[in-house]
Protein backbone atom coordinates (compact mmCIF):
# COMPACT_ATOMS: atom_id res chain seq x y z
CA UNK A 1 0.00 0.00 0.00
CA UNK A 2 1.52 3.53 -1.69
CA UNK A 3 0.11 6.73 -1.10
CA UNK A 4 0.45 8.41 -4.22
CA UNK A 5 0.26 11.69 -6.36
CA UNK A 6 -2.06 11.49 -9.50
CA UNK A 7 -1.50 14.57 -11.53
CA UNK A 8 -4.36 14.84 -14.10
CA UNK A 9 -6.69 12.40 -11.95
CA UNK A 10 -9.55 13.78 -13.58
CA UNK A 11 -8.87 13.40 -17.43
CA UNK A 12 -9.44 9.91 -19.50
CA UNK A 13 -5.36 9.24 -18.86
CA UNK A 14 -5.63 10.04 -15.27
CA UNK A 15 -9.06 7.31 -14.89
CA UNK A 16 -6.49 4.56 -17.09
CA UNK A 17 -3.82 5.38 -14.37
CA UNK A 18 -6.45 5.27 -11.35
CA UNK A 19 -7.64 1.89 -12.68
CA UNK A 20 -4.20 0.22 -11.96
CA UNK A 21 -3.62 2.12 -8.56
CA UNK A 22 -6.94 2.32 -6.82
CA UNK A 23 -5.81 0.12 -4.16
CA UNK A 24 -3.28 2.59 -3.14
CA UNK A 25 -3.67 5.77 -1.52
CA UNK A 26 -4.54 8.54 -4.13
CA UNK A 27 -4.39 11.90 -3.53
CA UNK A 28 -5.68 13.42 -6.63
CA UNK A 29 -4.83 16.74 -7.88
CA UNK A 30 -5.95 18.31 -11.39
CA UNK A 31 -5.61 21.97 -12.91
CA UNK A 32 -9.29 23.27 -12.23
CA UNK A 33 -9.55 21.59 -8.63
CA UNK A 34 -13.26 20.19 -9.61
CA UNK A 35 -12.56 16.62 -8.83
CA UNK A 36 -9.62 16.56 -7.45
CA UNK A 37 -8.34 17.25 -3.50
CA UNK A 38 -5.45 19.68 -4.88
CA UNK A 39 -5.28 22.28 -7.34
CA UNK A 40 -2.03 22.67 -9.95
CA UNK A 41 -0.80 23.98 -12.91
CA UNK A 42 2.36 22.03 -13.90
CA UNK A 43 3.81 25.09 -15.74
CA UNK A 44 3.88 26.90 -12.86
CA UNK A 45 6.77 25.39 -10.34
CA UNK A 46 5.33 27.97 -7.49
CA UNK A 47 2.16 25.96 -7.84
CA UNK A 48 4.35 22.51 -8.19
CA UNK A 49 6.06 23.49 -5.10
CA UNK A 50 3.05 25.15 -3.08
CA UNK A 51 1.16 21.22 -4.08
CA UNK A 52 4.13 19.02 -3.08
CA UNK A 53 4.31 21.12 0.04
CA UNK A 54 0.87 21.05 1.13
CA UNK A 55 0.94 16.78 0.08
CA UNK A 56 3.79 16.46 2.17
CA UNK A 57 5.40 12.81 2.10
CA UNK A 58 4.69 10.19 -0.60
CA UNK A 59 6.03 7.04 -2.44
CA UNK A 60 4.97 8.12 -5.69
CA UNK A 61 3.98 10.92 -8.05
CA UNK A 62 1.81 9.94 -11.54
CA UNK A 63 1.56 12.46 -14.14
CA UNK A 64 -0.86 11.89 -16.73
CA UNK A 65 -0.92 16.06 -17.89
CA UNK A 66 0.89 16.97 -21.18
CA UNK A 67 -0.80 19.64 -22.86
CA UNK A 68 0.04 19.84 -26.32
CA UNK A 69 -0.97 22.45 -29.17
CA UNK A 70 -1.91 20.50 -32.54
CA UNK A 71 -1.55 22.11 -35.97
CA UNK A 72 0.88 21.59 -39.32
CA UNK A 73 4.64 22.56 -39.32
CA UNK A 74 4.08 25.51 -41.23
CA UNK A 75 1.81 27.00 -39.41
CA UNK A 76 2.89 26.32 -36.00
CA UNK A 77 4.12 29.53 -34.06
CA UNK A 78 6.64 29.61 -31.86
CA UNK A 79 4.31 30.54 -29.09
CA UNK A 80 2.48 27.61 -29.78
CA UNK A 81 5.58 25.50 -29.68
CA UNK A 82 6.41 27.22 -26.48
CA UNK A 83 3.00 26.15 -24.94
CA UNK A 84 3.49 22.79 -25.62
CA UNK A 85 7.07 22.92 -24.35
CA UNK A 86 6.04 24.37 -21.09
CA UNK A 87 3.48 21.83 -20.24
CA UNK A 88 4.83 18.30 -21.93
CA UNK A 89 8.22 19.00 -21.61
CA UNK A 90 9.24 21.32 -19.06
CA UNK A 91 5.98 21.23 -16.47
CA UNK A 92 7.06 17.08 -16.47
CA UNK A 93 10.77 17.37 -15.97
CA UNK A 94 9.76 20.12 -12.99
CA UNK A 95 7.34 17.62 -10.98
CA UNK A 96 10.36 15.35 -11.04
CA UNK A 97 13.17 18.42 -10.11
CA UNK A 98 10.77 19.48 -7.53
CA UNK A 99 8.98 16.17 -6.22
CA UNK A 100 12.39 14.84 -5.26
CA UNK A 101 12.45 16.16 -1.94
CA UNK A 102 9.50 15.11 -1.07
CA UNK A 103 9.19 11.60 -2.67
CA UNK A 104 10.43 8.56 -0.02
CA UNK A 105 13.75 6.80 -0.72
CA UNK A 106 13.45 4.27 -3.45
CA UNK A 107 9.96 6.03 -4.88
CA UNK A 108 8.96 6.41 -8.19
CA UNK A 109 7.78 9.42 -10.95
CA UNK A 110 5.96 8.14 -13.64
CA UNK A 111 5.24 10.63 -16.47
CA UNK A 112 3.27 10.15 -20.07
CA UNK A 113 4.80 10.45 -23.59
CA UNK A 114 2.51 9.11 -26.18
CA UNK A 115 2.48 7.14 -29.63
CA UNK A 116 2.82 9.47 -32.13
CA UNK A 117 6.93 10.33 -32.19
CA UNK A 118 6.64 6.00 -33.32
CA UNK A 119 3.43 6.71 -35.26
CA UNK A 120 3.39 10.41 -36.96
CA UNK A 121 0.01 11.80 -37.50
CA UNK A 122 -0.50 15.28 -39.55
CA UNK A 123 -1.23 18.70 -37.14
CA UNK A 124 0.60 16.53 -34.06
CA UNK A 125 4.51 17.38 -34.51
CA UNK A 126 4.47 19.08 -31.06
CA UNK A 127 3.02 16.43 -29.19
CA UNK A 128 5.36 14.18 -31.14
CA UNK A 129 8.54 15.75 -30.66
CA UNK A 130 7.93 16.33 -26.48
CA UNK A 131 7.30 13.00 -26.44
CA UNK A 132 10.43 11.95 -27.24
CA UNK A 133 12.16 14.86 -25.45
CA UNK A 134 10.41 13.64 -22.18
CA UNK A 135 11.22 9.71 -23.21
CA UNK A 136 15.48 10.68 -23.58
CA UNK A 137 14.75 12.53 -20.59
CA UNK A 138 13.75 10.32 -18.13
CA UNK A 139 16.63 7.51 -20.14
CA UNK A 140 19.16 9.72 -18.98
CA UNK A 141 17.90 11.32 -15.39
CA UNK A 142 17.81 8.24 -13.64
CA UNK A 143 21.38 8.22 -13.14
CA UNK A 144 21.23 11.99 -11.37
CA UNK A 145 18.97 10.86 -8.99
CA UNK A 146 19.37 10.79 -5.14
CA UNK A 147 18.16 8.02 -2.81
CA UNK A 148 16.98 5.44 -5.58
CA UNK A 149 14.39 7.26 -6.71
CA UNK A 150 12.97 6.13 -10.05
CA UNK A 151 11.66 7.72 -13.13
CA UNK A 152 9.34 6.02 -16.02
CA UNK A 153 7.73 6.79 -18.59
CA UNK A 154 4.13 5.32 -19.84
CA UNK A 155 3.61 5.88 -23.66
CA UNK A 156 -0.06 4.53 -24.98
CA UNK A 157 -1.86 5.17 -27.73
CA UNK A 158 -5.30 6.62 -27.97
CA UNK A 159 -7.49 5.30 -24.89
CA UNK A 160 -10.91 3.37 -25.99
CA UNK A 161 -12.60 5.72 -23.85
CA UNK A 162 -10.85 8.64 -25.87
CA UNK A 163 -11.26 7.02 -29.22
CA UNK A 164 -14.42 9.47 -29.84
CA UNK A 165 -12.66 12.54 -29.82
CA UNK A 166 -9.67 11.51 -30.75
CA UNK A 167 -10.25 8.47 -33.59
CA UNK A 168 -11.17 10.39 -36.35
CA UNK A 169 -7.80 12.51 -36.62
CA UNK A 170 -6.00 8.58 -36.38
CA UNK A 171 -7.44 6.35 -38.86
CA UNK A 172 -5.74 2.97 -38.64
CA UNK A 173 -4.74 3.13 -35.14
CA UNK A 174 -6.16 0.50 -33.03
CA UNK A 175 -7.48 1.94 -29.35
CA UNK A 176 -6.08 -0.03 -26.60
CA UNK A 177 -8.80 0.01 -23.25
CA UNK A 178 -7.79 2.27 -20.12
CA UNK A 179 -7.08 -0.84 -18.35
CA UNK A 180 -4.02 -1.82 -20.26
CA UNK A 181 -2.54 1.14 -19.85
CA UNK A 182 -3.29 1.21 -16.09
CA UNK A 183 -1.22 -1.81 -15.98
CA UNK A 184 1.64 -0.08 -17.52
CA UNK A 185 1.28 3.13 -14.33
CA UNK A 186 0.85 0.01 -11.87
CA UNK A 187 4.07 -1.87 -13.10
CA UNK A 188 6.09 2.14 -12.94
CA UNK A 189 4.69 2.54 -9.48
CA UNK A 190 5.31 -1.28 -7.51
CA UNK A 191 8.19 -2.27 -9.60
CA UNK A 192 11.72 -1.73 -9.50
CA UNK A 193 12.90 -0.49 -13.26
CA UNK A 194 13.80 2.94 -13.90
CA UNK A 195 14.50 4.94 -17.11
CA UNK A 196 12.03 3.04 -19.20
CA UNK A 197 9.89 3.73 -21.06
CA UNK A 198 6.47 1.66 -21.49
CA UNK A 199 4.98 1.56 -24.69
CA UNK A 200 1.13 0.62 -24.56
CA UNK A 201 -0.20 -0.12 -27.85
CA UNK A 202 -1.67 -3.01 -30.22
CA UNK B 1 27.89 21.08 -57.32
CA UNK B 2 25.28 22.67 -54.98
CA UNK B 3 24.85 26.25 -53.34
CA UNK B 4 24.94 25.30 -49.48
CA UNK B 5 24.07 27.64 -46.92
CA UNK B 6 26.44 26.75 -43.86
CA UNK B 7 25.50 28.46 -40.28
CA UNK B 8 27.65 27.93 -37.96
CA UNK B 9 30.57 27.74 -40.63
CA UNK B 10 33.99 28.53 -38.06
CA UNK B 11 32.98 25.96 -34.95
CA UNK B 12 34.83 22.89 -34.73
CA UNK B 13 31.67 20.98 -36.37
CA UNK B 14 31.19 23.71 -39.22
CA UNK B 15 34.47 22.97 -40.10
CA UNK B 16 33.79 18.88 -39.89
CA UNK B 17 31.09 19.60 -42.29
CA UNK B 18 33.00 21.59 -44.68
CA UNK B 19 35.43 19.23 -45.50
CA UNK B 20 33.17 17.14 -46.55
CA UNK B 21 31.20 19.84 -48.45
CA UNK B 22 33.97 22.15 -49.96
CA UNK B 23 33.10 20.89 -53.15
CA UNK B 24 29.88 23.47 -53.48
CA UNK B 25 29.48 26.44 -53.58
CA UNK B 26 29.51 27.48 -49.33
CA UNK B 27 27.71 30.67 -48.38
CA UNK B 28 29.19 30.81 -44.76
CA UNK B 29 26.67 32.61 -41.80
CA UNK B 30 27.50 32.50 -38.02
CA UNK B 31 26.64 34.29 -35.01
CA UNK B 32 29.62 36.68 -35.10
CA UNK B 33 29.98 37.91 -38.31
CA UNK B 34 33.86 37.20 -38.60
CA UNK B 35 34.89 34.49 -40.38
CA UNK B 36 31.88 34.54 -42.15
CA UNK B 37 29.73 36.09 -44.88
CA UNK B 38 26.74 36.77 -42.61
CA UNK B 39 25.68 37.17 -39.29
CA UNK B 40 22.66 34.92 -37.63
CA UNK B 41 21.14 34.14 -34.72
CA UNK B 42 19.49 30.77 -35.04
CA UNK B 43 16.85 31.83 -31.80
CA UNK B 44 15.84 34.82 -33.44
CA UNK B 45 13.29 34.48 -36.31
CA UNK B 46 14.24 37.66 -37.78
CA UNK B 47 17.13 37.46 -37.78
CA UNK B 48 16.75 34.11 -39.84
CA UNK B 49 14.15 35.56 -42.56
CA UNK B 50 16.90 38.20 -43.55
CA UNK B 51 19.26 35.61 -43.64
CA UNK B 52 17.33 34.03 -46.16
CA UNK B 53 16.43 36.86 -47.40
CA UNK B 54 19.77 37.85 -48.38
CA UNK B 55 21.23 34.98 -49.95
CA UNK B 56 18.47 33.83 -51.73
CA UNK B 57 17.81 30.44 -53.52
CA UNK B 58 19.84 27.76 -52.48
CA UNK B 59 19.60 23.78 -52.94
CA UNK B 60 20.76 23.37 -48.88
CA UNK B 61 21.01 24.39 -45.78
CA UNK B 62 23.70 22.84 -42.98
CA UNK B 63 22.80 23.80 -39.67
CA UNK B 64 25.88 22.96 -36.86
CA UNK B 65 24.87 25.39 -34.42
CA UNK B 66 23.12 24.11 -31.21
CA UNK B 67 24.01 26.08 -27.98
CA UNK B 68 23.52 23.92 -24.54
CA UNK B 69 23.43 25.02 -20.89
CA UNK B 70 25.13 22.31 -18.93
CA UNK B 71 24.33 21.34 -15.28
CA UNK B 72 23.26 19.16 -13.09
CA UNK B 73 19.57 18.46 -13.21
CA UNK B 74 18.84 19.77 -10.26
CA UNK B 75 20.70 22.35 -10.37
CA UNK B 76 20.02 23.49 -13.98
CA UNK B 77 17.45 26.46 -13.48
CA UNK B 78 14.06 27.12 -16.62
CA UNK B 79 16.16 29.79 -17.70
CA UNK B 80 18.87 27.59 -18.80
CA UNK B 81 16.56 24.81 -20.52
CA UNK B 82 15.13 27.57 -22.30
CA UNK B 83 18.59 28.77 -23.43
CA UNK B 84 18.91 25.04 -24.70
CA UNK B 85 15.42 24.73 -26.17
CA UNK B 86 15.51 27.99 -27.85
CA UNK B 87 19.00 27.41 -29.55
CA UNK B 88 19.08 23.58 -30.39
CA UNK B 89 15.49 22.78 -30.36
CA UNK B 90 13.31 25.66 -31.96
CA UNK B 91 16.13 27.39 -33.65
CA UNK B 92 16.75 24.60 -35.58
CA UNK B 93 13.15 24.15 -36.31
CA UNK B 94 12.66 27.58 -37.68
CA UNK B 95 16.08 27.09 -40.05
CA UNK B 96 13.43 24.60 -41.72
CA UNK B 97 10.86 26.80 -41.66
CA UNK B 98 11.66 29.66 -42.47
CA UNK B 99 14.33 28.73 -44.88
CA UNK B 100 11.71 26.32 -46.55
CA UNK B 101 10.60 29.01 -48.93
CA UNK B 102 14.33 29.65 -49.45
CA UNK B 103 15.35 25.65 -50.58
CA UNK B 104 15.02 24.63 -54.58
CA UNK B 105 12.63 21.46 -54.80
CA UNK B 106 14.31 18.43 -53.40
CA UNK B 107 16.56 20.29 -51.54
CA UNK B 108 17.44 19.34 -47.76
CA UNK B 109 17.99 20.92 -44.66
CA UNK B 110 20.60 18.95 -41.98
CA UNK B 111 20.73 19.36 -38.38
CA UNK B 112 22.75 18.58 -35.66
CA UNK B 113 22.35 16.17 -32.79
CA UNK B 114 25.10 14.87 -30.58
CA UNK B 115 25.81 11.05 -28.67
CA UNK B 116 24.73 12.14 -25.38
CA UNK B 117 21.14 11.43 -25.98
CA UNK B 118 22.68 7.99 -25.98
CA UNK B 119 25.43 8.02 -24.31
CA UNK B 120 24.47 10.36 -21.11
CA UNK B 121 27.32 11.95 -19.04
CA UNK B 122 26.99 14.19 -16.38
CA UNK B 123 25.78 17.54 -16.62
CA UNK B 124 24.92 17.26 -20.30
CA UNK B 125 21.11 16.54 -19.57
CA UNK B 126 19.67 19.47 -21.71
CA UNK B 127 22.15 18.84 -24.62
CA UNK B 128 20.56 14.66 -24.46
CA UNK B 129 16.91 15.87 -24.49
CA UNK B 130 17.27 18.37 -26.98
CA UNK B 131 19.08 15.70 -29.15
CA UNK B 132 16.40 13.71 -28.78
CA UNK B 133 14.06 16.09 -29.66
CA UNK B 134 15.34 17.07 -32.59
CA UNK B 135 16.08 13.94 -34.22
CA UNK B 136 12.48 13.12 -34.10
CA UNK B 137 11.62 16.20 -35.14
CA UNK B 138 13.27 15.13 -38.04
CA UNK B 139 11.50 11.84 -38.27
CA UNK B 140 8.28 13.39 -38.25
CA UNK B 141 8.48 16.57 -40.00
CA UNK B 142 9.40 15.07 -43.43
CA UNK B 143 5.70 13.65 -43.80
CA UNK B 144 4.85 17.77 -44.34
CA UNK B 145 7.62 18.66 -46.47
CA UNK B 146 6.93 20.59 -49.40
CA UNK B 147 8.54 19.73 -52.76
CA UNK B 148 10.53 17.05 -51.78
CA UNK B 149 12.52 19.15 -49.57
CA UNK B 150 14.29 16.96 -47.06
CA UNK B 151 15.49 16.88 -43.62
CA UNK B 152 18.10 15.20 -41.97
CA UNK B 153 20.04 14.70 -38.62
CA UNK B 154 23.72 14.64 -38.11
CA UNK B 155 24.57 13.04 -34.72
CA UNK B 156 27.97 13.01 -34.02
CA UNK B 157 30.15 12.00 -31.00
CA UNK B 158 32.78 14.44 -29.65
CA UNK B 159 35.50 15.54 -32.79
CA UNK B 160 39.18 14.34 -32.33
CA UNK B 161 39.40 18.65 -32.82
CA UNK B 162 37.88 18.88 -30.09
CA UNK B 163 39.16 16.21 -27.33
CA UNK B 164 41.12 18.94 -25.59
CA UNK B 165 38.08 21.24 -24.49
CA UNK B 166 35.67 17.83 -24.09
CA UNK B 167 37.84 14.96 -23.41
CA UNK B 168 37.87 15.62 -19.85
CA UNK B 169 34.10 15.46 -19.07
CA UNK B 170 34.04 12.24 -21.36
CA UNK B 171 36.18 9.55 -20.30
CA UNK B 172 35.90 6.37 -22.27
CA UNK B 173 34.68 8.23 -25.49
CA UNK B 174 36.60 7.83 -28.35
CA UNK B 175 36.79 11.05 -30.37
CA UNK B 176 36.02 10.76 -34.31
CA UNK B 177 38.03 12.84 -37.00
CA UNK B 178 36.20 15.76 -38.44
CA UNK B 179 36.64 14.77 -41.88
CA UNK B 180 34.05 11.29 -40.70
CA UNK B 181 31.50 13.76 -40.06
CA UNK B 182 31.70 15.67 -42.87
CA UNK B 183 31.18 12.19 -44.89
CA UNK B 184 28.11 12.37 -42.60
CA UNK B 185 27.06 15.48 -43.97
CA UNK B 186 27.85 15.14 -47.58
CA UNK B 187 25.78 11.76 -47.18
CA UNK B 188 22.77 13.91 -46.58
CA UNK B 189 22.97 16.73 -48.71
CA UNK B 190 23.85 14.95 -52.07
CA UNK B 191 21.66 11.80 -51.36
CA UNK B 192 18.41 11.17 -51.50
CA UNK B 193 17.52 10.25 -47.82
CA UNK B 194 15.10 11.98 -45.63
CA UNK B 195 13.99 12.31 -42.07
CA UNK B 196 16.77 9.98 -41.16
CA UNK B 197 19.85 10.10 -37.81
CA UNK B 198 23.44 9.59 -39.23
CA UNK B 199 25.17 8.31 -36.02
CA UNK B 200 29.04 9.32 -36.15
CA UNK B 201 30.05 7.63 -33.65
CA UNK B 202 33.14 5.29 -33.14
Amino acid sequence: MKTILLIGSTGSMGKAALSGLSHHTIITANRSGVGAEYVVDITDENSLRSLFEAVGTIDAVVNTVGYCEYGSFQEMTNEQWRTTIDSKFIGQMNIVRIGSDYVRDGGSFTLISGILSVKPIPMAIADATTSAAIETFAKCVVFEMPRNLRVNVVNPTVLEESWDTYGEMMPGFQAVPGVLVGKAFQRCVEGFISGQVITVDA
